[in-house]
């Protein structure tokens, strides 16, 4: 089996130990003579399945009891019309704050349903930071307040939670879920897909405040209201079993592995390895304002950019894979989400100063 | 390992090889040193897999050029939605036939969006029977025909293409696509989760004649548009990559097994030995008319329903699982999809003489 090391954004890499184990079990689950992937979602075993994983994720992240979590499907996109078809609850305007490409998204998606107030943004510099609340111009009526606390593609991080009052606090966390501990009584909804720190493509995430849900705008579609899925135990209709079930062995590596605290003390080794490297070179840069760098998403550029091509082809020679910068930003962006072993980031940092090295 | 026989209605039973297959890659696919979760779906590894994937698909189904392919998330019950979103295009009502449980779940939501005419029912039955083309009655002016080709719940299956002149025809295949050929030319748009005949629950199959789609009603979410999808060769968004993977190998097995021909010719005998027997037997009962018994999903009634909790023990006993019906008709059925061996049937049909003999 070749050794690579897997920088893809997302989907990306998995626990070794998890994709071993579901290897094992393909055929047959706990002695079921069934796979996972054969199960009905209504009988016991899989009924087992989707219970631990909920109640392995609310230990992880300590979700209150008067939230639920939902196991749904349609990545964050699907989110972008979900919540304002359900959060804006007879009101017309929601307050977003503009870090990137996917709170633009988010944005546009809104602007379907309601007036979108951007409450701040960082496009004077390119999306390079995250405003700092205090620039946050919030409207006490808007129905809710929208952030994204990771732009997987910009690279930026809002490692601190907001503070919006009455208001509720909405967060696309796709990107940095599971990386460190968070408060979830602060937020009104989270959500995340899961293809990035928690399992396969096609399962999404989302941890919503009950007294949040229950109306929605006329002619939403019924796979689109929270409260549906909420009353359902996300079994309103068919779940994507499989996909719960690899979410549920991450869990449960993650609680082996420490849980959450040693999670992000592992991830802020990681990331510091990283920048502080190109902090020191001569040869590439980090566009990120230092507050805002992100641990999981690590765009960096070559100060002479006609030796991109040349450093894609000679990391993909070592097995360092995926390292291509998102098309929209150019350069090239490093993923180090949870299951990337601190010997891929070694193995990368020393690939860049040899590299570095050979330019003379 | 247990030797078991799965008859489950969904998510069902997968053919052995497919799964052997997908344990030996899960940790490295053809030498990427990457299980095939871990791909971005924007990488040539994983578009191959696609790409394959749908042409496999086209060749076994015989899709003429003029329909695009889609894989998406949200199962039937997301079509259900975006049928009336997407193809009403300025009218007003759609006819529905309604011959059970899973047509009125798209009549129910269609509601939502337009006047549905019931053009036929067999309620007056019971839904033991499907109205046949002579007492279907069609409005001219319908923006669309729905039907549900084989009612999952009921066992009720329409082996005759309904012929609706220019009136777009809609079916929803869940539970017998890829069971035989069909002409597709004769459809508007046909839909199908994939959790019975195709893969694992999360993927849907939606397979649509390119000029029926791009006008939505307004406010209709971004997700729920085919022709974003469409467009973007189904990944606008990420999709539920693993899904489409294994799907792709089960496209594989039923090439590498005769295609749909030799399937068909298969699901006969295994519908025509359960339904024989039952026939002769005087324990056993069929409910549904001769000629819309389901090859897919066979529902059968105990004379003695006190029988009942003693059969299903008795069955799991002998690894025979998952026999009990759905709780809104009660009694049993046996799901006996592509991927479950005449093996399985004839096991099954052994137990219920011998239990039949049991009992006097």
């Amino acid at each position: 089996m070749t050794q690579i090391y897997n920088f893809s954004a997302g989907p990306a890499v998995l626990p070794k130990e998890v994709l071993q184990q579901a290897a094992a079990e393909m055929l047959d689950w706990h002695g079921s003579g069934m796979s996972v992937m054969e199960m009905s979602h209504r009988g016991k075993e899989f009924m087992s399945i989707a219970a631990e994983a909920e109640a392995d994720l609310r230990e992880l992240l300590a979700i209150p009891a008067n939230y639920k979590v939902l196991f749904l499907q349609g990545g964050a996109h699907a989110q972008f019309s979900m919540i304002p078809l359900n959060l804006l609850r007879n009101k017309k305007a929601a307050d977003y704050i503009d870090t990137g490409i996917w709170s633009q998204k988010a944005i546009a998606e809104a602007r379907k349903y309601c007036e979108v107030n951007v409450a701040a943004s960082s496009a004077d510099h390119n999306y390079t930071y995250a405003p700092e609340q205090s620039a946050w111009k919030l409207d006490p009526d808007a129905a809710y307040v929208h952030y994204t606390s990771n732009e997987t593609i910009g690279g930026v991080e809002i490692f601190w939670t907001p503070e919006t009052g009455d208001v509720p606090l909405v967060c696309d966390m796709s990107s940095h879920i599971l990386s460190r501990p968070i408060d979830v009584s602060r937020y009104g909804l989270i959500y995340a897909g899961a293809q990035k720190n928690i399992g396969p493509a096609g399962l999404t995430i989302v941890i919503v405040r009950e007294d949040l849900i229950g109306e929605t705008l006329p002619g939403t579609p019924t796979m689109l209201d929270y409260k549906i899925h909420a009353d359902n135990d996300s079994m309103y209709n068919t779940p994507p079993t499989y996909g719960i079930y690899i979410a549920g062995l991450v869990f449960k590596w993650l609680k082996a592995n420490g849980g959450l605290a040693a999670m992000e003390q592992l991830n802020i080794r990681k990331a510091a390895m990283l920048y502080d490297y190109i902090a020191s070179s001569s040869l590439y840069v980090s566009p990120i304002a230092p507050d805002n760098r992100s641990r999981m998403n690590v765009p960096f550029t070559l100060r002479n950019t006609a030796l991109d091509a040349e450093f894609l082809k000679q990391a993909q020679q070592r097995g360092l894979l995926q390292l291509k910068g998102h098309k929209l930003v150019g350069g090239m962006r490093a993923s180090i989400y949870n299951a990337m072993p601190i010997e891929g980031v070694q193995a990368l940092v020393s690939f860049m100063q040899e590299f570095e090295r050979a330019q003379g």
